[in-house]
Order: C-alpha cells, then structure tokens, then sequence
C-alpha cells in the first residue's frame, strides 16, 4: 500500500471525526478560518452553505493544489502539467531569467509551443500527497518534568528522527508540521517537482496594473497570472488532479472555496505578543522597510539595468511595507485590540478557574510568554541589525560554513535546516544557477554593514567582527572583489568539500563567514533557549488548554501548510458606497483614461492595442469573503462543484489585519476572474491554444 | 445710466481695489473660498496660477450665471436662453408636472422642438445684474447705543426701504445681503425670469446612476444635467451672456472656476456654536430626519402611485442625511475641531489685546453667543418639533393667515418674507399650480403631530392649540377633508380678500392656523428678540473685530448668492489608493456589470441600449479642488477661456465638512463632464440638435 493511498484513509478518518466532534466556537465570525485539510468546517457549510464536501472532492482539491516553496501557491489546471498562479508569485523566477537583452518581467514571456517553454532555474514546487497526526509520537519523546530548553531539544531530536524516517522510506519530501502553536504535531509529505519551466506570464503593467498605490486595494484590473509546466525527465508530467476550468466563472453570492499555502498568521499569539508587536516590533520594521526601500530606489537610480534588476526587490519591499502598515494600524484599532484582550481574558478565566490538570497547567503561561517577549524586545536591535545575511552572496557564504559544520553532526544534533530531510531543497537553492550581480551586492553590503554600525555600535560583537575597525565601504568592497561564490562550482567544491575546505578557504566571504560564525551561534542559542523554547513550551501548554476548553472546533495558525477557506463572491461597503463584486475590462481602460494614462495607470501596448478585439464586458477581478493571507498568493478558487472561477492574488487592506483576527464585515480576498484569464490569453496574448488547454475549445 | 453698468463700475473699482489691500490670511487653506464677485482673490490666483482675471471676463461669468430660487445653480448656454443644471435641482418640477400617466422622472424628457419644450409650473430663476455696497447706509441707520433688540429693529427696517426703494426705481428684484456675519450690508439686484420651459432631462436612473449608496461619493458616473429655456412674452430670451462651450473639456491639472450660489456655510461660527451644532443641534437633526425618512419609505409602499410621488422627497432626506452625516463627522473629528479652537483663540486673544476701540467691542461678544446658543438649546424640542408647516397645504394655510396680517403693517414692521421686495416671488410659490395629494398631506400631517404630541407631551401650547385634545389621527383627517386651499383659486380668493376674508374663513386648515398663530408669533418672538438680535449683533462685532485684524482678505461665509471658487482638475488619496480625476461610460459599464446590473447600479434601458454607439472612452464625470457647498448644485465649472468644462453636481464625502472647514488635502467638487454631456445627448437620448446649439455642430 503507497503511503498516499495511506494517507487519504487517515484524512477520511480524520474529516469523519471532525464531523462528529465540532463544537460552537464563540472566537468564529463570518466565514473566518483556514482550516487544515484533516479538520475541514463541515458542520459550518452546512449550516450556512447547505453544502457537504464529498471525501473525493477534499483529495482531488488537496492533489490538485500545489506549494510554491519560495512563498506562494498555485493549482494544476490541465492533464499535461499546467500549473497556474501569480504573476508576483513568478516574479522572481522571470527576474533571473531575464537578461539586459531580454527583459521578461518588462516583455512578458509568452511559448507558442513545448518547445518555447524554459526551464526555471531555482523553482520547486510541492504537492501535498499525506497528512499523518504524529502528536502523540512528539509528545511520547518530550518528558515533561525536564527543563523547558530540554523538552525544546527533545521535540526537535524526535521531529528529525520523524522526517528522516519518512524520508528513507517514502522518498517524499516529509516536514513535520506544529499547528496550533504546538497543540498538534502532524508529518505531511510532499511530491516535489523541480524541472518547472516557463510558459506565459504577462507584461507587468498588465499584470501589476495600477502599481503600488492600487496593491491591496481594491477594485483592481489586475492580469496577474502566469503559467508553468511541471517536467520530469524532459517531458511534462501526466497529472491525475487537475482543476477542471468554471464555463462562466464565479457569481455573485456563490459559494467558493480557495485551497493554498498561507504563510504566517498570529491569531493565537498573546495580548502581550501583539502589544510587543503594535509598540516595537512592527514600528521597528517598518523603519528597517523604509530605509531598505530608500537603498533600492537608490540603486535603481543608477541606471537602466540597475532598474531592471531591482524591480522583483522594489515590488516586494512596497509590498511588505503597505501589508504591514495594514497590520499596524489594524493593531492601533483599540476597538479591535480589545477584543483581542476580552478573548484572552475569558480564556485565562475559565484556565484559572479550572480543575483539569492539562488546563490549570497553562495558568503561568502568559506571564511566562510576557516575560520572554519582553527579553527578546530588549535585544531587537541586535536580532534586527546584525547583518548575517545582508545580501545573497554574503548569506550562501555563511550558509556554507554552517553547513559543513552541521551536517558533520548526527541529524538530530543538527540546526533545523540543515537535517537530512531539508539537504535537498537546501542545496537546490545552494547551487542556484540564478544570477547575482558583484555591484548590487557590494552596494548592499556596505549599507547593511553602515546600518550596523550606526545602530549597535563599534562594541557590538557582530559589528567588531564584520568590520574590524574598517569602514563599511571598504569592508564590502573588499569582501565582493575578494569572493569567488558568484561561480556554482565554487560552492559545490566548497560543499562538497566539506569542513577542511571550508577552513582552509581563502575566499574573503568564506574568511569573513567564520569570523562571524561564533556570534551568529551565540545569538542563535540565547534565542532558542531563552524566548523560543519558553514561547513554544508556554504557547503549547495555552494550545493545550484552548483544546480542553474550545474542543478542536477552530483552525490553527497559518504555517505556510496546505488550507482550505470558505466563503463567497461579495461586494463590500466602503467610504460610505458599495464597491462591486466584480471589476470588467471596461474598469481597466477607465481607470487608464482617468489618470490620463499616467503610470503606474498606462496601459501595456498589447493591452492597449487589444481594446477592440477584447469583450470588453468580461470579468476581470473579484473579490470574496474567503480567510486568506501572504502565501496564499496564486491560490485557485473553486466552486462547489470544484471547477477554477478564479486565481487568488491579493486581500483588500481592510484583510491586512487579518494577521490578528478576520474583520467580518469587509475581509475581502480579491482574485482574478477565470473569465478574464482565458478573454486575455485569446483576445491580448494571442494565445488560444494554451487558453483551449486550460478551458477547452473556444 | 443703468443699473447693471453703474454696478459693473462699481465691481471694477471693488476688484482693483482688492488687488491693492489684499493681505496674508493664516486661515485659507489650499484651495479654500466661496468668493464675492467684488472682491475675487486676485493675487493668489496670480501667485498660485498665474492668472488676472480681466474684468469683462468676471462680468461676463457673473451675467452668464443663474440662480435657482427653489436651491440651485445654473447657466445659461447658448444665445436662446438655454439653462443648464442639475437633473436633481430640475427633479422638484419634473415631479411637479409628472402624473400618472407621464412619469417624467422615470422615463425622462426630451423636447424635440421649441414646441415640444413645456412651462414648468413655479420655477423662478435670476440672475445678478448688479452689486452695491450699503454697509454704510445700514450702519447709519443703526444707533450704537441703542439695546441689541432694537439695533436688530433699525438694522432690518433699514434694509426693507433699501430693497422697496431698489425695486420701485429699477423693477429688479432687489436684496440686501448680510457678509461677514453682518461686518458688511450688499444691495443685490437680481433679473428675474419665471417662465422656463423644461427642455431636455435623461431618465432619473441615469442621472442619479448609483443612487443614494454612491450619492457624495467619487469615482461617479451620472449624467445629472437636465435643460431649461428661459422664455419671455411666449418667446425663447435672447441672451447676451452665455458660456461658450469647451471643444475637450476639463483636463487634468487645469485651472477651473465654479460660480454658483453655495447656501450656507457656517466657518465663521464660533466655538460655542459648533459645539452645539456638534452635541446637539446635528444629533436631533439626523433623529428627526431619520424618523422622516421611514415616514417617506413608508408613504411610498401604499402603493406605485404614492412611490412615484415620493421621489423627490426621499431623494431629498437621504440626501440631506448623507451630507448632515459627513458634516457631523467632520466635526467629531478632534484634530480639525482642535483647529477650529485654535484659530478662534488666535483672534480672541489679539481682540483682547487690542487697543482699537472697535476691535476690543467684541470681547464679551464669545461669551454672549455662546449664552444664547445655550439658550436656544434649552427650547430646541420646541423648535423642532412645533410642525406649524408640517406639510405642504399646512404651510399655505399658515402663510396666507399671516400674509393677510402683514402686508396690513408698513413695509419695515412686517416679517422679512412678507416685505414688498419679496413678495412677488412668495405669491408666485402660494398661487403655484403645483398638484398636491390629500392622502399624502394627512398622512405627514398625521405624522407630525404625533412627533410634537410625543416629544412636547399635552400641555405644550401648540399641541393644545394643534391638537385641542384630539387624536392626531382625527385632527389631520378633519383638516385635510375640511380645506379647500388645494385649490389655486380658494387661496388667490382668501389673500385678496386680505384680513377680513382670512377672518371669516370656515376652511378647516384657516381655522387651524389662526389658533396657531398667536403660539407662532410668539415663539418668533422670543427667537428673534432673545437669540436672533444676540447673534446677530455679537456676530456683527467678531466680524468688524476680523476686519480690522485681517483686513478683507478672506470670503464670507456663503448666503445663497453668487460666488466665484477657484481650484483645478485633481485626483486624490483614498483608502490607500488613488482617486482618478476622470471617469468614463467605460467605468458606467464597468460599475453596471459589477453589480450584476442590480439597483441602484441597473443601466437605464437608453443608456444600456447606446453602448454599441457612445465612444465609450469619452469622459463622463470628474472632480476638482474647488470649494463649494449645497446651493452650487447646477454651477457652471469653466476653464481660464470662461469656456464651459463641466457641471458641478456633488462634493465628495470629504468635502461635507466644509460646511465648517476646508479640507486642502481631500475636498473635491464632483462634476458631469462637459463632453460626456455632449456624447451622451448625441449617442444616447438622439438630442443632436440641441447638443447642436450647445456645443455646435458636429
């Protein structure tokens, strides 16, 4: 029996106890939650919905959806490999595709055939093909009068020995996964495919049309779609779990469904934690982000091919800045921050006043988790400003170092990323073909190296170490001219070579590495030990707690992991009006004529060229009340009966808050419409036979 | 010499003159000002602009620009008489001469010739032919020394044998104009024209495209403009002063004015009285209105017919709701009412310091007014909710009873609506033919009494003179079966007969409202004795004490007479995204689709049938910085040229503040765009000939 038939049994299991056990949870509102695939709301859908999901249909929507490992989702959409997603999602890979010659992100990429289609240099993706609750196993190897750094030490040894020997076995990628900040463990194994190659992507103006100022906004006329295909051994794969294409798309009102990879929530987190994070920690980053996006626009100043190589690291600091300033301002809502507080406070309540032993045990707990919140906040400057890995070529420098000092270790013994069953991935990225450029790094190097130095101080162990009295400039400029890394081979023969080469290396980066390899592994281990190992051990007690009170009736945290929202197609009040469900090509060329055609509100020449072939009434974007966040970029949305309506690409900003909590009323996911990806692809691109692929025949 | 070129003298002399004392104002913001034609902001449109305007070309504006007496604005715009506005200011004749059978607000109106264009029933329009300062003569008038009661007497006899003089001498409609709260006295004499003939007005779905939701919202898509014609002895006017149309309109960033007849702002108020406004004046209005509205809904569900004839007023309370909302929100806001105190400190403190016999006058005046507002406050029930013209025939039945009492006393002891200068145009309103509905005046009459019964409870003297212990049921019933006064004729037959006529009435509602009387007059009393004269006077000191502080460098708040507003074609900032200054029938479409055609975003059957034929890329709406405020629905929008660029038809919901305050920042004018007019006249509604005459020939 194959350990995914085997795991599809434990997920019938799994969702046919759920069905049974599912509880009233008070913290729900509106269509909240991303749930995970074994612990779907089946109680909830029918109750508003009147819709029950089939077992079949789960599987088919799990197998047929697909992680992107450098942080986004997407979804095969044909028999022969197609995968879609974003084109923001693609954007890295189109950058180190591009050259000064031939500038993808600006172009766009478009294969009239197999043949056309070009192999992405870094890009792996991962279906989720078994989910297994391995709990009791983590919890069996954990002894619970040890120390909490012991119990810490303990959970990762046996985690390890958990992926290791689901890895020799299944061959399959294999992570164990902490949800519910610890209260369960569960292994999910992965198919992995790396021979991705390019098929289509739009030009960025169409795809990113309206730029930063219409990011999380919303309505938008955004084409942000691109196409890969799945390869191995030279030839597209056969896939049995695609998504079959929606004849008219989503409808107002209509119940949908988005499976993806959220990447990071904190809805669990403390009041303390999210005080630290409203008073400090958010403020902090957004000053680093601020400065960071001076330095880009900086360099992008330099001149045209600097611009170009600087347009995936610009898009993604605007991004981070606007999504965060989200999050920010949500948590400055008192209104909002009270309800938090109100929650965790009947929590502590009914803890504090209960009997059971698994509950009264989390009683110390959020004191615990302040106080060590507390610890980390006094040391943000250094976890902010000592710059291991400022740029790409000083952090694989510092990378390899570790390396082989790890892997030298027994498995268990080994830092996270290094143990055997994340090698592969590691040295995928490691061996990275994609190019990096000597002068961008130097640039960025001295400025990370000045802001430590600015920040920490001439004292700071990390700042003594990295510059030994020098200046920044020089530093940085010595270190890139001095460095051989920019070549493969380089590392690999480092790699490969392990320990000794790297002592023996006389590569400036590799130098400069060991020097600050002792202060990288003292921070680490105070960080471990002193706040990771107390906010696990006390966050995993509150999980357990939260179990014994609320039942397993909620969703845990996002983590990056396979999840499966609900909701449905609907407008939203704002600024006293209605915005609509849906935006058509019609909006698009209003909105480029109402900014008389100003950038970032021009048009892409095909766009504008394509006017009077296009339906101009198609759909383009929509917006629904579905639970998403970062990571969920490139997610398909389904309908009932499972067909692709629409391709997941953002959140409006009122869904930025949703890091903490979903804001019922107007959380919107915003998506482009099934409808406007197949007009664009026959009636802008030209490309029919790709658009008869995904939808069929016109 | 004529009046008009006397008056235009005297403006000359009055701009220039401007041009020479204008001082700094701390107080103006951006774009800020609702300018007096005599005294235009001549050097900041130089400095901001770099733009004179030439006297003819004010004179010009001023001659070409139409005020609406029901609340309005409009021009003229072409050489037959033309008056363009608002649908919405139209819409009150259009269901006046509606029935049953010609719903003309559903359906539309489209004059094909000079024959097919028919006499509205009481829409009287006019048109400022000349400006005179009489702040002297009023001044003159008034003894110092004499008690705050009777300066208000002196003032207003004054200003009642300046008008009746104006009018014998010229026939014009003559007006004395308070500015400043009273720091300066302008006799207005108005061309007076009252036989217009509705022309053209799209269907009301396609002029109030979005309804209430996007009503004082941007980005907009109505084609709010409807056409009258002036005619005079059976004849179209031949006019001298009208706009020129734009070739293409408004572009972006380009220089625009609007002049137009903003009705009321209240900037110069003091603190006092906006925190009045703030903490109870606006909360009992949108109390009263809000009970208001559900009165109209529920009137307008007996039936189609009661539907129909309740358009315009629902229209008009959901629309008085939005705007009084925004106001009250505005001054919610700590920061701007922070601002407010401030500046009102500023002036307080140098008034306190100030040697000048007139400035130190208004020292106590802050202290007075805010005594009165409180006095006021303390009966506002009272003038709340006291319905002495509850509904319309009510309202004839009590005007013609003090009618008949007023015009018996000299001109200067009488009622300020009742004098000789204003009372060509209230017979006008009293005699017009306008149909009114018994079921519908019983059933608001029933209405409000039973709010005054319940607010003011029995032993309130105008309920026991309304009411006589009856059921208020039973009272409206008897009055609305026992009165004739639906008939033109039985109220022209009662103002005739004059005193003895209005005496011996056995009609129910005279009867009535001669026992209201006596609780009328006095409540008027007390107001105008005990509050009216403060303010008025106090207000009269703060403003001669502004004088004499800033000099005449800034506009008084507005009044309902003609004013110029400087400003430019901009977008703005919103919910993180920008605001496009154009829209389009693109985004028509757009905003159709995306609502799945659902109400209030349905296409009007013309509208969604020209689709194929419009140029859908032609502007249809667009917004500006200019200030201004209800009252300038229907101004004219022109271009440097004095060329017609667009039609003002909404603020923003950011602007409704400017009831109290400008924000520079996000207040924008909402206007039709002069070529979507064009297009749509041409391409929807098959009016090329009258889009001939407007913008000439194609």
């Amino acid at each position: 029996m194959s350990p995914i038939s085997n795991a599809r049994k434990h997920t019938a299991r799994a969702v046919m106890a759920a069905a049974l056990t599912v509880a009233a949870t008070p913290q729900l509102r509106g269509d909240e939650g991303m749930w995970t695939f074994d612990n779907l709301p089946v109680k909830l859908l029918k109750d508003r919905y009147g819709f029950t999901p089939e077992q079949e249909w789960v599987d088919h929507l799990r197998l047929a959806s697909v992680r992107f490992n450098d942080g986004g989702s997407g979804a095969f959409v044909s028999k022969n490999g197609l995968v879609l997603t974003n084109h923001h999602v693609a954007l890295g890979q189109l950058q180190k595709m591009s050259t000064p010659k031939k500038d993808y992100v600006k172009e766009g990429f478009f294969a009239k055939d197999l043949k056309g289609e070009i192999a992405c240099p870094d890009l792996e993706v991962n279906v989720l093909v078994s989910m297994e609750d391995v709990t009791a196993r983590v919890r069996a190897a954990v002894d619970p009068k040890a120390s909490d750094k012991d119990q810490n030490e303990q959970r990762k040894g046996e985690i390890s020995r958990i992926t290791k020997a689901s890895t020799d076995e299944t061959g399959l990628r294999s992570d164990v996964v902490e949800l519910y900040q610890g209260g369960e463990y569960w292994l999910y194994r992965y198919k992995k495919y790396t021979d991705m190659r390019l098929v289509m992507a739009p030009e960025i103006q169409a795809a990113f049309y309206g730029g930063d100022p219409d990011n999380f906004t919303y309505p938008r006329f955004a084409l942000d779609f691109a196409f890969f295909r799945v390869y191995e051994n030279g030839k597209p794969v056969k896939i049995e779990h695609y998504l079959k294409w929606s004849k008219d798309g989503a409808a107002d009102g209509e119940l949908v469904f988005v499976t993806g990879h959220p990447g990071r929530t904190d809805r669990l987190d403390t009041v303390a934690q999210l005080e630290y994070a409203r008073d400090l920690g958010l403020p902090l980053y957004l000053k680093v982000a601020a400065a960071k996006r001076a330095d880009y626009y900086a360099y992008a100043k330099l001149g045209a091919e600097q611009e170009r190589r600087s347009k995936d690291r610009i898009f993604g600091i605007e991004n981070a800045i606007k999504a965060v300033t989200g999050e920010y301002e949500g948590l400055l809502d008192p209104k909002l921050f009270a309800s938090l507080k109100d929650a965790e406070d009947a929590l502590r309540q009914t803890v504090a006043g209960s009997s059971d032993e698994t509950t009264k045990n989390a009683k110390a707990s959020w004191d615990k988790i302040a106080a060590a919140t507390k610890k980390a906040g006094d040391r943000r400057l250094q976890t902010t400003y000592r710059a291991y890995a400022a740029t790409k070529v000083a952090g694989l420098a510092g990378t390899i170092v570790r390396y082989v000092a790890e892997v030298a270790k027994p498995n268990d013994k080994r830092y996270e990323e290094f143990r055997d069953s994340a090698l592969e991935s590691l040295k995928f990225r490691l061996f990275s073909p994609a190019p990096m450029y000597p002068d961008m790094e130097e640039f960025f190097l001295k400025r990370a190296l000045e802001d430590a130095l600015r920040e920490l101080g001439p004292d700071d162990e990390f700042v003594r170490a990295a510059l030994g009295g020098a200046e920044p400039a020089k530093v940085a400029k010595d270190l890139i001219a001095g460095t051989k890394l920019f070549d493969v081979a380089a590392r690999k023969k480092l790699v490969e070579g392990g320990e000794k080469a790297v002592a023996e290396s006389d590569d400036a980066l590799i130098v400069w590495s060991r020097k600050l390899d002792p202060v990288y592994r003292a921070q680490r281990k105070w960080y471990e030990d002193e706040i990771e190992s107390v906010t696990v051990a006390e966050g995993n007690r509150i999980a357990k707690a939260r179990f014994a009170v609320y039942g397993k009736s909620t969703y845990p945290d996002a983590t990056f992991t396979l999840r499966m929202s609900y909701g449905k197609v609907a407008g939203y009040e704002q600024g006293t009006t209605l915005v609509a469900p849906f935006t058509t090509f019609h909006g698009l060329y209003d909105r480029a004529i109402g900014h008389s055609e100003k950038p970032p509100f021009d048009l892409a020449p095909r766009v504008k060229a394509a006017k009077a072939k296009l339906k101009l009434g198609t759909k383009v974007n929509f917006v629904t009340t579905n639970d998403i966040i970062g990571g969920n970029s490139g997610s398909p949305i389904v309908n009932a009966k499972g067909e692709y309506v629409g391709l997941v690409f953002d959140g409006n900003i009122q869904s930025l808050v949703g890091r903490y909590a979903y804001d019922d009323a107007r959380n919107r996911t915003v998506a482009v419409h099934s409808s406007g990806i197949i007009e664009a692809m026959r009636a802008v691109y030209g490309m029919g036979k790709l658009a008869d692929e995904v939808a069929g025949r016109k």
